[in-house]
């Protein structure tokens, strides 16, 4: 996850420290985004080439550098016609770095530069490819190959638009992406696309517009049947049907453009946030979607046509606050991620689990597989939520990887001085990678010998550069306190490790489609689980002046027990207690009465059985408990005095499904109580203290 | 811990059945210290021999078996002088059957039987000497060769008194013991002594006593200097010295008698529970007062006198109910045995540890040594407090084996199917040896080829038959619901098992004394701490009436947060919660304000100032946190609302000490708050489902 933002003035004169000012307040907006780097490209103060400023660290650094080279940057020299992009980074690949910052450069002449949000998961095939063709890469990103792409096409096809390159490269692109685009050879012109990543385009006239919708035109029309041998061929040359034009106004209504004069603004951003203060008109594109403007025209174009096609994109006026647009219709960073986690466990999976072919590939681990399958046994350490991930974790490590799994927290695995050996793997699970006790965990492990696994969600961070090897879960930054997309995401990715170490083994081969089955389609099931959020809202309101809450449950969901206490816990300041079922009996049991809140999990699982009697157990003390089951289970949900439904999935991946109602139970309560979400009292976001 | 009960009466006919259903009662109250199996002999109908009726089971089976013999046993004949002996065992030695039950005798013939109360811990090597002069053994117990023996000095002295050869059985006895013994060859007379097992006459009359005190007879007089060659010479012949009197009445006052006649009743039991339904007058025994009965006469001998000798051995009257005797001056055997535990870490230690050599043998597990010295890994398995013992002495286990060491919950461990393999050495952990979960996985790992472990307070149980191996922890019977005195033997006997695996490593030889002088000193350290009863008391009137209780600590301590939680939570009812202290900051942290009670862990140990750290950080919180730490330990103490003060021990001990408030806590909480300290709601003793 990183913001994008690119502004585009034509007829509308503006200074160049204008411009800048402009670009790094659209920058800030997008911080939540991510804030490992920042960077902006404008053209040079004599037009002849074009200036990079790139720092690390948050915009204010930025900016200070911007600030501090006034001189040179010409600030004073005003601009007709000018495309200025600019980006702030959350780091997937190559550290937080001047070099690995965005704008990424096709070449030392700035013949191309491109901002990018999203993981392209392929770009080491394409690398090799332009590196055989001479290109040489000075950054470790995914991005710079964008950028020398469409450099390449440009050498190969110097008759082809900005547009059109553009429109090829990204045929070439898998996994993620939000791009825009600034090149020499195309002054004032910018281009930006999307897939997957989100984008929009704002506008801003002094007068009113004389559309509300922008026209898609198409590249070739699939409507009219995609086999057809020419049409085929038209698509390695989008131009071959003749100069696709740039149709002017005049031929087309194709064009955006306003009503009155020529004069306009442009604005392409990650989100609404960053354009909101300038215009309330946007255009949110579409996945393919291809935005030129040029010579003051906006145009949208489409390689091909499909049946459900709009025809047209709509430019809306939005009626939001900034702070509303940040968080999305929600009300706190913490309620927006836990609603993001249907994209969020994509991201994670994406480009490296193939559902076709049933391969998983961990790029960052995977010179290493080898000695990882021949060690005496893996550690997981971690604390808090990301703890939690690995004893949600550990049942299937274990079954998948036949070896010895030991969860740590980090704490208390030093406390203890634990025995570390040789042909030990170590994982460290840390959402900043800055932890201050998994850190000194891993640094205590890496002396005596083990070899080390960071599994964060900051690249750069010190867990990262510190580890021998690594996965990044990409779930984008998390801003709210309360861990929850994060936690989500490393379930996966411990998940995908599994995957990994069992490739070789015949006889689990049915176990592994399974779970490559349910992590197909995990993405739509929490999409349903979300849908409880009314209920679980009502739940929250009988709950909420509680004292106390138990959470008990058992196998693969024990750790959803813990993991939904401890956010009850942080975000409502309410007693709250995960509590093993099979522990019941020895002691937790005594606390059960009428009035004691307990909610239960209860899936039809290989520890259904138990679960069951634990739940009987509740109800003989006259317990009441409220119980997490799968859908339409009558039977279970005859013994609840409340139920919440969850879809079913594989049962080791059950426990991603179970702990959102929790996630959305501890939201609501906090509300309900009026705490603040998303800084619960007492806590900060990442532990850099013992 | 076994119950003995004995009965003579003198010129005071009964009928047998009268006789046995006196000596039945007597163990019945005895119960509560044993219940594997019971066992009574008297004399033969005909006078000619000796007739023992034992059963495996509880007292009541004795009893069905002895009414079942209505006839055999003669029950009309009276008799007008007559010794019985009966007992109800815990088993410590040999599993609970009949053969292993109490009356041991000396031969087929009943020349010598007895019944013992504790542990003999050289057992083996005199039943080595005694097999060489040919006696054959039928049982496992420790205590045949107590029978054994003093039939071997009988053959060899037929000149001496019984109460002679029973003086010259005890200076060869190692271990703890209280006896009674009865002979063929010494009819209508009794003979008891004891060392560190209790014993007490009880003395019933139809007049007033002549006497509130019975003097004692020596058999040599240590004052005289015990280095003289002569009396060295004695010792080894008490009776050298001339015929050590059975001094008469005429001569001496040394017997007790009464005052008006020679009519008299004796009973000798472990405990007045049992004797106070027929007299309140009563001889509490010293370490090695050695009692004999003969035609009528009490007297106490001691075969030296020390100079801070008494001289006497007072007749107390007894004011109390049975029930209070059953119990001591304690309100629940819960709080009883909160009390006990500097005598059973002792008992879980005797004939195990040599203070002086520094050596330590497991006798049960001493073949298996080598075996676990190669193993892979150890896994420690159990529920609830026995699962804490394992968390508390995890870190020693790691530190002095040097092998990876997984604590597992049993049920966890089941639904887990954790991987185990025929390299790793399993302990199971349980009080009753019964606990459904603990066996289960007992059985789970057998089945992989694993080495078992047994940790039990019960011999015979399943997991002691089902082990390959084991260690009895010796803490005698548990009655309270809540584990307390078994927790702590369960620590003393895995950190015993930390010393043998050690024992080799040169490296380790000053840890292994420190902590062996550590616990040499433990039962003293653990009355100390006893004496904050009052103090503890007076905290839980300040928290009886709270909803939460959170309790923190870290590294050596973190297990007695878990376990004194785990009291509470049983006890009171009340939502306690064990924290570690290292996690504060990732959660937990945000329950603290003015309101929430905290208890805060805080010993000078490795982890003093991360603890600081936390204790400050809760503090900062308007936290007001009631601290157990250090005696003396001031700096500390300046941070906290109320201070709990413990004595220092080596650090890995120290949470021996650190629990005992927590035990007595959660006590006078559940007090305060009208809970049934011994059955708390819910839950029962041991748990044999799963």
């Amino acid at each position: 996850m990183c913001g994008i933002f690119a502004y585009l003035n034509y007829l509308t004169p503006k200074t160049r420290r204008e411009i800048l000012e402009l670009l790094v307040n659209g920058l800030k907006r997008l911080e939540y985004r991510g804030y490992d780097s920042a960077g902006v490209a404008l053209d040079s103060a004599d037009g002849q080439d074009m200036t990079i400023v790139k720092k690390s660290g948050k915009v204010q650094a930025l900016q200070d550098e911007i600030f501090s080279k006034e001189k040179i940057l010409d600030f004073e020299a005003t601009t007709d016609c000018h495309v200025g992009i600019a980006h702030t980074r959350w780091a997937t690949h190559g550290v937080p770095s001047e070099v690995n910052s965005h704008p990424q450069r096709s070449d030392p002449n700035h013949s191309f530069v491109v901002v990018h949000n999203g993981i392209v998961t392929n770009y080491k095939d394409v690398k090799m490819f332009l590196e055989k063709k001479g290109y040489r890469f000075e950054s470790e990103t995914d991005t710079e190959i964008i950028a020398k792409l469409v450099h390449h096409l440009y050498a190969q096809h110097p008759n082809y638009s900005f547009r059109e390159l553009v429109e090829q490269v990204i045929q070439q692109l898998e996994g993620a992406f939000a791009l825009a685009f600034k090149s020499k050879y195309f002054p004032g012109e910018c281009v930006a696309t999307r897939r997957g990543s989100p984008l929009l385009v704002g506008i801003k006239t002094k007068t009113r517009l004389a559309t509300d919708h922008v026209p898609i035109l198409y590249s070739k029309d699939d409507t009219q049947g995609g086999t057809d041998p020419e049409s085929q061929n038209q698509d390695h040359r989008p131009h071959g049907r003749g100069d696709l034009p740039i149709i002017t106004r005049s031929e087309s209504t194709a064009e955006f453009q306003p009503l009155e004069d020529k004069e306009v603004e442009y604005f392409f951003a990650s989100d609404a946030s960053a354009v909101i203060e300038h215009t309330n008109r946007v255009i949110f594109l579409e996945d393919d979607d291809v935005a030129a403007v040029k010579d003051g025209l906006l145009s949208i174009h489409r390689l091909r046509r499909s049946l459900d096609d709009s025809h047209s994109r709509e430019i809306i006026t939005l009626k939001m606050e900034i702070q509303q647009i940040m968080k999305g219709n929600y009300s706190s960073f913490m309620q927006k991620e836990i609603f993001e986690q249907p994209e969020s466990v994509i991201n994670t999976m994406r480009g490296r689990l193939n559902f076709d072919t049933k391969t998983v590939v961990l790029g960052g681990i995977k010179d290493y597989i080898p000695e990882i399958r021949r060690c005496r046994r893996l550690m997981l350490i971690g604390c808090g939520t990301s703890y939690h991930s690995a004893v949600a974790t550990r049942q299937l490590l274990e079954e998948l990887t036949e070896l010895p799994v030991m969860v740590e927290l980090a704490s208390d695995f030093l406390d203890r001085s634990t025995p570390v050996f040789r042909d030990d793997v170590c994982f460290f699970i840390s959402q900043s990678g800055e932890t201050a006790d998994t850190l000194m965990a891993l640094r205590y492990c890496k002396n005596r010998g083990a070899l080390i696994v960071g599994i964060t969600n900051t690249v750069g961070s010190s867990i990262c550069r510190e580890s021998h090897c690594g996965v990044h879960i990409n779930a984008g930054p998390e801003i709210g306190v309360a861990s929850t997309k994060a936690y989500t995401s490393q379930f996966i990715s411990l998940v995908l490790f599994a995957l990994v170490l069992s490739e070789d083994r015949i006889s689990l081969q049915a176990r592994r489609s399974e779970i490559i089955e349910g992590l197909k389609h995990l993405d739509e099931k929490i999409r349903e689980v979300l849908e409880v959020d009314d209920e679980v809202k009502e739940l929250a309101k009988d709950l909420y002046h509680q004292k106390s809450l138990l959470i008990m449950g058992r196998g693969y969901n024990f750790a959803t027990c813990m993991e939904g206490a401890l956010k009850v816990k942080e975000l409502t300041y309410m007693h709250s207690e995960g509590i093993m079922a099979g522990e019941l009996k020895h002691g937790p049991l005594a606390l059960v009465d009428k009035q004691m809140p307990v909610i239960m999990i209860v899936m039809r699982d290989p520890v259904y059985v138990k679960c069951m009697n634990a739940l009987q157990q509740v109800t003989a003390r006259e317990g009441r408990p409220i119980v997490i089951c799968e859908k339409g289970d009558k039977e279970t949900q005859s013994f609840a005095s409340r139920v919440i439904e969850v879809p079913r999935t594989v049962d080791c991946l059950q426990g991603i499904l179970t702990v959102i109602p929790m996630q959305l139970l501890s939201y609501h309560i906090a509300v309900l109580r009026g705490c603040n979400v998303d800084c619960p009292r007492n806590l900060a976001k990442s532990v850099t203290v013992e």
